[in-house]
């Protein structure tokens, strides 16, 4: 499988700490054999040495070991600031390159058509039945019938010649202007701010990325935090600064610590239903993270794709809403409330900032697509999405529902898991000696799959956490596969006499 | 009128070298009248110091000194590494602040809602009836009405789930799949290329200076070439090496020099009907281009958006399809042939790049909008493509044609022009001391608009070079625009008794 650009098969490579081989050999034999069996192929990206270290509990030089041991029989190859990727086939004659007598075998056959392994986002393998894997809706709750009908009238409209037409980098026009007047209508927009269509959050993060960030400028961000943008943001070259999450939200002691003494140029902060986390941040911390912003020059950046998700308790204001002196940049999307297929974001913020993002996104594509941003603003204006989102909202609160009741009553004693009042994830730090890793092969062996926790940690840590994403998933669904999650980890955690006493996760309820 | 990122007003600053005011204050007059105004607000950025110095002539210094000016007047501030942005409005009690005695007005307004100035892609000035300034296909020819039923298939199939999920990062697999088997069959694939959908050949671009181009790297190019390129490229850090571009495309052995001596990492090419020359590679020139890349182990990037655009003469043979090596990258879109609107493009090329290309995509926006593949899929594979191609050509050569007979009648004496034979673009050399932008004010007067010379070159230069785009007008149009513009130019050719004596351009007929 490959997740995140890079395969994750390593994590599960079996290794035996008694054996006279030594660690290094066998991690090197292991992988060697994966490329023999064609799991993992020519081009494909290996975890940094760090990741996997952490995954496996080994120190990270023994996989830096493995690592030059495969290179020096030429099976991978390093890229400076890209990693290791996979470069051939091992000889057929030699069934053991990495254990000496290499022979380097040139004929590196080609891979075969189709292509049928997709790096990202990480699909489940063959036999999962059940995948807490995605944040994403499910395809069963689409409104396809009123998608069907307001496609069909945007189609026929007269404006199609102009949605076929080049348009322009801050987005189609009359969507925009309608977003736009709507977040002004709701205080959420001052008359200082622009705003600009992207393709969904993500491009809104990497133009942010683009303009903002350059080798080693600090960001302040969530820990743990939503993969992407631990990715898009390293890429760009931050230096990422991890603030706890407790149950309402960024830890503010940490976060003020963070201000004063690593001085970070912007932060990235999900008040709302937090991914992974499901955590919420509540008004008065809602209050003093803007404040904290604004008092050290930090620009606050707002993820804000969960918001309308609530199930349960009172509304918040956004952290927008309540910046009076507007510099707040604020995300969203349809992607979560409606259809992930169709990508359309949008980044509201002070025109400077606006006019910087939308040079970015000429550069990046020219513009976004302009049939879906035409279908969405029909979708929305027509009262579809309003209507859409009652039953969203209720089918959503039946979800949320389902996992809390099976958290509680199939997750191992030990185990903590958030409460969220909405959104689509929620967290659980399994009890120790319990890794997300282990439990991952238990569970991908019984079909069900989640997103082990290293996923969502700047530092490459949470070997304990994972992921419940329950948002795609009927109430029925979540329940059999936390069942089933139960049951692994009950069955790995007897098998393992060691079992620490329950210990509360410091950072999260 | 704001073109590229940057303000393009400050072009036609009036300045007078006789006057005893010195040109550099002249300069920052004549910008705070422009903020004043309202031509440039608050954010605009300004044209790069030497861009502006090489369009009026001056000397860079001169206006380095205009800039400070104005820096110290509070009218703009520069960031380092993106240039110089206007900063607020001169104080309303003095008329002439970068003259003296400034005062800082700290109540600088807030734009006012709609911002109806759209930074990219260059929108043509209220008064323009006829614009040369945009290479696309026109409105007029969309076969909308097989777009409509085509659409309503797509939204009407047992797909449409599908494609509202969240996708592949590699592209929407339906449509992916029948890419990849099409470019097998036609010799442009070979079994270890692979294929991904990007949002045109821009995010293309955008994706290969990503993986490939870091500080300085060393990257040859067309010149001139298209635009976009040139601020990807650049926005990436690359040290753009200029290629002169022949009648019969890049000059060969002005390539050979570049390859021997500067080593660059990547070529990029567009060997048909390329932009804004309409330049075509020869079939010698296209063997001996691959051989090239191979021989100094330099990456080479076809830019391939408009071959299928060739109105006269004999389809001649990507240089993928030449490449027996297989290391060529190919990039085409839907963009030039159909809808520009519809972001869909791919790339071809060694299954590895793939994977690296497809691992940014997913980081720059997790993938491509699934509707208008979908669309765009049906539209090929129900034929429908292949009927408005054939109503295309026959609409392109009217176009092409109709251009350069009028370039023939109208251009001034001395005046060169290119005689492409597909594609939406040719290039003409005015004749000297006329300039483009001095041409382009004098035209955007009299109702027409185009882009000079100066946003095609890597080094800022051909001054006296611009592009006419004639795909998107129809023929009595391009014909009246370019008897206008010859107007303007012999206007202006007229009251300058110091009109040189014709000279052909070196590099182009």
């Amino acid at each position: 499988m490959v997740c995140f650009g890079w395969v994750s098969d390593l994590f599960h490579l079996p290794l035996d700490p008694n054996s006279s081989v030594p660690l290094y050999r066998q991690m090197a034999e292991g992988i060697e054999r994966l490329i023999r069996e064609g799991t993992i192929q020519s081009g494909d990206r290996l975890p940094p040495t760090r990741q996997l270290a952490s995954q496996l509990g080994l120190n990270r030089t023994t996989v830096a070991a493995a690592y030059s041991t495969l290179e020096k029989a030429g099976l991978i190859r390093g890229h400076i600031g890209r990693g290791s990727f996979v470069a051939g086939q091992p000889a057929p004659s030699s069934r053991n390159t990495t254990s000496g007598n290499a022979s380097r075998d040139e004929s590196t056959r080609p891979p075969e058509y189709p292509v049928s392994r997709n790096p990202m986002p990480p699909q489940p393998a063959a036999n999962i039945e059940i995948s807490f894997a995605s944040s994403r809706p499910s395809s069963d709750t689409f409104p396809l019938q009123a998608f069907r009908r307001v496609a069909k009238e945007a189609i026929e409209s007269p404006d199609a010649a102009e949605i076929l037409q080049l348009g322009s980098a801050h987005g189609f026009q009359p969507l925009r202007r309608f977003l736009l007047e709507s977040a002004r209508d709701s205080g959420i927009a001052g008359p200082a701010d622009d705003l600009l269509i992207t393709n969904g959050c993500q491009q809104a993060l990497d133009l942010l990325a683009r303009i903002f960030i350059g080798h080693k400028t600090p960001v302040a961000v969530e820990d743990p935090v939503y993969h992407g943008l631990i990715r898009v943001f390293e890429r760009a070259g931050a230096e990422l600064i991890p603030v706890p999450v407790d149950a309402d939200g960024m830890n503010i002691a940490a976060l003020e610590t963070v201000l004063e003494r690593q001085h970070p140029k912007m932060l990235v902060i999900t008040p709302s239903f937090q991914n992974p986390t499901g955590a919420t941040l509540s008004l008065a911390k809602r209050r003093r993270v803007v404040e904290l912003a604004r008092r050290h020059g930090v620009l606050l950046v707002e993820n804000d794709i969960y918001s309308e998700l609530r199930y349960h308790g009172e509304a918040l204001p956004a952290l927008k809403a309540l910046d009076e002196g507007g510099g707040t940049i604020l995300l969203r999307s349809y992607s979560k409330i409606l259809f992930p297929g169709l990508r359309v974001g949008w980044v509201i913020g002070p025109r400077a900032i606006i006019a910087q993002l939308a040079e970015a996104k000429q550069i990046s594509d020219l513009h976004s697509d302009q049939l879906s941003q035409a279908v969405l603003l029909r979708f929305t204006e027509s009262g579809e999405l309003q209507k859409h989102f009652e039953k969203t909202l209720a089918a959503g609160a039946e979800r949320l529902a389902a996992a809390l009741d099976a958290c509680r009553e199939f997750l191992p004693p030990g185990a903590t898991f958030t409460r969220p009042e909405g959104g689509m994830n929620l967290w659980v730090e399994l009890p120790a000696p319990l890794t997300a890793a282990r439990l991952l092969t238990e569970a991908q062996q019984h079909g069900v799959d989640f997103l082990p926790g290293i996923y969502f940690s700047p530092r490459g840590d949470h070997a304990r956490g994972l992921r419940i994403s329950f948002g795609g998933l009927a109430p029925d669904e979540i329940r059999r596969g936390l069942k089933i999650l139960g049951e692994c980890a009950a069955r790995e955690l007897g098998e393992n006499p060691t079992l620490a006493a329950y210990e509360a996760a410091a950072v999260l309820v």
